[in-house]
């Protein structure tokens, strides 16, 4: 499958009403816990997405679109969440994510990108150039990579209790 | 975490909002792909799951709870949903889905289970002894392993347009 706008934003679009559906009022016993160690719960997750929404994508696509002669990506700090989610419930949590990538992808559309827009490219700390399409269709990924670790999450939380069917479960082997 | 059946219910009971969320008039390339082989598309992983609603979780309950000396569980067929898909939207497989689980849900509230209910037992096919609870937390872990697939089986379809960034999603080399 090949990469377009259209075909993103389909993703981008869905994934806080499918975070909603998946979390909304549901027991803090399913989105407190981890994985163990320094993992993430599915509350950790969330304050990731967005963080990601305010100084991730939509920064990095500026960049690639400055013209500037520096397009260099500023780090992205993968554990920002931890201090800025801080006092504030599931329900904030997922209401600020729905609220900045609505604005995201309003603003995404009105950059009304072309073609040669999305093979203009920056430049990533670790990776050197990469192009726009390469940064949006990651931002996609990323989003259903998301989705399944805290399907994972929480999952993982009923490894006990499933018994022998264990075996049956990938999804609690990993 | 322990088994409850309101902390299972709270899953059974949002599954089918989370993939209409995900699902519902996307474009048919995201859900008729599969990820090469003889792997699943989104579209067949649905009918799994309507399969499940009808054969599985609900009839080995029953089985569980019969008091018959029998109490040896069905095979499940994991391919039957091949031929009893056929000629479904996937908007009609989401709503027959949805359809199902509620029917579902509300039988399983109406037998009023007990804690000496949940530790009654059936006979798995490969596995032998079996308890209520041990199924009714598979159904939930089977649930949350398949929303995490279709995100993976979905992503797969954008693996070779993130360019480098391929490094940091783990979900695209699984």
């Amino acid at each position: 499958m090949n990469f377009t706008l259209e075909k993103s934003i389909e993703i981008l679009e869905r994934t806080p009403g499918v975070l909603t559906a998946l979390l909304q009022n549901i027991s803090d016993d399913w989105t407190s816990r981890n994985e163990g160690g320094e993992t993430w719960s599915v509350y950790d997750i969330i304050g990731h997405l967005i963080h990601g929404e305010r100084t991730d994508w939509i920064p990095r696509a500026d960049i690639i679109l400055s013209k500037k002669p520096n397009r260099n990506f500023e780090p992205f700090d993968r554990l920002a969440q931890l201090e800025e989610s801080k006092g504030k419930s599931l329900t904030q949590l997922l209401d600020e994510f729905g609220l900045l990538r609505k604005k995201n992808i309003e603003y995404l559309r009105s950059k009304k990108l072309t073609g040669k827009n999305l093979e203009e490219k920056g430049i990533h700390p670790a990776f050197g150039e990469v192009t726009l399409s390469q940064l949006l269709s990651t931002w996609v990924v990323h989003d259903l990579n998301h989705i399944a670790q805290i399907s994972r999450v929480m999952a993982k939380q009923y490894k006990a209790e499933v018994g022998p069917w264990i075996e049956y479960l990938k999804i609690l082997q990993v």
